[in-house]
């Protein structure tokens, strides 16, 4: 790897986040609850001072909370001796590695869904606009034990999903997940690994060339620090961020007992549209899929197409939308809307009309280039295309957004 | 086969719907209409006079339905030079060959649920009780062309549903139907073949064998006369009757265009439980399964396991009352009773409790034994033993129903 250190500047907030990502596992509730009522940095001066920040309400109010809050500061603080200085973590930042936060221009709104649980701040290796692709995409997670036919199904899907403008989105196991990835490459579309590690950590060690591979086409993204290991409970924690930031999950193969069913599961609480790859009932490897169809209400996909019937963006436009989350407001049950439901040009707000008129007849341009031709912010030009992409008037290709013929 | 004519003995009413079956094509709307609204008697004489009944509410009110009326009655009386003579029909009865007709003791209530398009009368092949054995019953069906995959998947969910006590009902063909049938014969338990012709006509031929099996374990049934040639059209008309025979109906293979989906949508329209078995996605056979998976609300069914708690009676204790539907209360998507909605021995009505009191403690009992010692009459002994194996406090065994022990 190569030492160039980019010279990245971080705020104080953002330090604050980067360093919870060394101190604190994700989703821990007492940090969730701090951050709901204090800022990031607050919050960090008061865990180095060994001080509890104020009495806020939903936080240490009573003495339970009071006391869980305590055993937090004693495990936050037990990993202070492995927190770099702020040129540590600004210089973890090199190799492609970079840091967004809530807030940044760059953070899916889709993670804000999770609530106090919502990520601190995310690492990111890779030159995708992470929001941007989240707009259309898809998280085919499954067993690692997958079978021939499951690693068959799920490369084939992905493939499919990738030429039609989704981004696959897995966790970079063996298994399903690898053959998830590997389709969307092998279209060269953009894929997303969200590790239960660092970035730069290689695990599986086997997947080290597919990581590659992924940073180069797409983004390998993480809650945890360069650096840091895998670990069993990780895994689980990590899930919920792979549901929270696409649109749908899919599940190809699972075990009845597979880790696949815990992302399902934190999809279906997300209230996003659940989808399992049904299989031979006598395959062990699809048992958890079967299962879910039946007494969760995933739906039954068998292809690129039905997914897509159920996730048309068509009734989430705001999903770009600062703060916005991308809920489907469809249930998966309920029908698709017909493709005569398909605005036309004169249906369109009047940002995305301007947006739509300022994209070139021929070649692509990039979202910089459409806000300036279109007069309107960044914040609303990625909220426009993703509306506009929705409505297939748009589509995302090598040289940048352009028109697309509608079908 | 033997020549044996048996001594039967059929009323008017009873010989004028055996004349329908030979007349008409089951379910059709405009004889169906009459017998609203005239005794069968009435409407064979007016058939044979070539006269059409009276114009009463329904049924030859407006021109239309008089033009449609006149245009049956031709059709009808085209048939009558091939309709026997009455003792010609009694005489059809013979080599185990018996008919049964609505009114009867052994007629199934269920099949009153498809109301004007109720079949006219049942030709019947086998010693069975088509009405004790339609209360747990389960329609079995698929493709022709299964695969080796679909043949071994319903083979073994006919036989552990058959070992539980349900009776597997399906249509004699090739493919799915015959494993599904074979799967029952080979736990000797009851299964029930619907054919779209005659009972004595082996169609296919090189099911004669099978057909045979099947009368000496269960019931051949049709709704054509002996004798009478399948056709296209027919196995059409036969599938609603499957569908309303039992108590839901499993699809175990089906292509896009699989007469099995048929089936289906024929328990869909009768509300009940309609229940798929999914199979690789990268099969043909198995894309029927998957869409009335997806588009339906068929439920995912990979074993009897799941068919049984789908399908359990305690939502349904009238289904043996005279008239009395099978419908479930619940729709195949909810979920099923939990193990600990199993009514107890003081849940039971005062009919129900009576009937139990009068099984023995061994062996087993008839159902006229357990009337008599009960002190109900048959109708009501009939309902109860329903609900009663429903509950699953007693089972049909082979020397009649017995105690069972609960789980």
């Amino acid at each position: 790897m190569s030492q160039t250190t980019s010279a990245v500047k971080l705020t104080e907030q953002q330090l604050a986040r980067a360093a919870f990502t060394y101190l604190a596992e994700p989703g821990d509730p007492a940090l969730g609850a701090l951050l709901g009522i204090c800022e990031p940095a607050e919050v960090l001066a008061a865990i180095k001072a060994d001080m509890l920040p104020g009495t806020g309400p939903g936080c240490g109010d009573s003495p339970a909370s009071r006391a869980a809050l305590e055993r937090a500061l004693g495990r936050w603080r037990a990993r202070l001796p492995g927190l770099p200085a702020d040129e540590g973590i600004a210089g973890a930042c090199r190799d492609g590695i970079r840091l967004i936060c809530p807030g940044d221009a760059e953070w899916p709104g889709a993670l804000d869904q999770l609530g106090q649980a919502r990520p601190y701040a995310l690492w990111l290796r890779g030159n995708t606009d992470l929001r941007v692709a989240c707009v259309r995409s898809v998280s085919v997670v499954g067993s690692r034990a997958a079978t021939a036919y499951g690693g068959h199904v799920a490369g084939e899907i992905a493939a499919d999903l990738a030429e039609r403008g989704w981004a696959i989105v897995s966790g970079g196991a063996y298994g399903i997940d690898a053959a998830a990835h590997r389709g969307a490459l092998a279209t060269s579309a953009i894929t997303i690994a969200v590790l239960a590690c660092g970035v730069d950590y290689p695990y599986p060690a086997g997947h080290a060339d597919l990581f590659a591979a992924i940073t180069a086409e797409g983004l390998v993204a993480s809650e945890w620090p360069p650096g840091r290991h895998p670990a069993r409970m990780r895994f689980l924690v990590r899930n919920r961020a792979i549901a929270a930031l696409t649109c749908g999950t899919v599940i190809v193969e699972a075990g009845e007992r597979s880790g696949a069913l815990n992302t399902a599961q934190h999809a279906a609480n997300l209230g996003k549209p659940l989808m399992a790859v049904p299989g031979p009932v006598t395959s062990a490897q699809s048992a958890g899929c079967h299962r879910i169809i039946r007494e969760w209400g995933a739906s039954c996909v068998t292809c690129a197409a039905d997914i897509i019937e159920l996730l048309s963006p068509l009734n989430a436009p705001d999903a770009l939308a600062p703060g916005g989350g991308l809920e489907p407001a469809s249930s998966p049950v309920s029908g698709p809307p017909g493709p005569d439901s398909l605005p036309s040009r004169d249906d369109l707000d009047p940002d995305s009309a301007r947006v739509l008129d300022a994209l070139p007849t021929r070649g692509g341009a990039g979202t910089s280039t459409i806000a300036v031709d279109a007069g309107v912010d960044l914040d609303t030009v990625l909220r426009c295309l993703g509306r506009l992409a929705g409505y297939g008037f748009i589509e995302r290709g090598d040289s940048g957004w352009r028109l697309r013929k509608r079908g």
